[in-house]
């Protein structure tokens, strides 16, 4: 067994309204920083063990499906990092 | 100028409690899922104009001391890429 650190990166879908990520790009624009465009996502980095980088993608990528990401609005993706 | 998203990932500092990042472990576990750890972070993909990457890096670097991270619990880090 291996030690693999998973990030999941979840984003909301194109289409789908991000109003805290409307209220960071106003607020930034208020303080004077120029932006086209801010969009937000959440990251979980997860630590696990597992025979290949392929098996840890595949059990991170199981974890998105059940808990971390809501298929109807949001995308995600899998990176896999030795530890 | 040249089109640049910047990519802000804002972490809780090692030492911070994370009660979010506790539940949904918890919750991965529950759900059958075996892992050693979860950690939470915030990212913010941010569409900029810049003279150069290094323009862009400072200035979504100085979004992040300004708005994005509170440095009292928080660690950033800030990749560019060129779109």
């Amino acid at each position: 067994m291996t030690a693999y650190t998973a990030t999941v990166t979840v984003r909301l879908k194109h289409g789908v309204l991000d109003p805290e990520a409307e209220t960071t790009k106003g607020a930034l624009k208020r303080l004077g920083f120029d932006l086209e465009d801010l969009r937000s996502a959440d990251r979980f980095e997860i630590d696990l063990e597992a025979d290949s980088a392929d098996g840890a993608r595949y059990r991170a990528g199981e974890m998105a499906e059940r808990l971390l990401a809501n298929p109807t609005i949001h995308d995600y993706d899998v990176e896999v990092d030795e530890r």
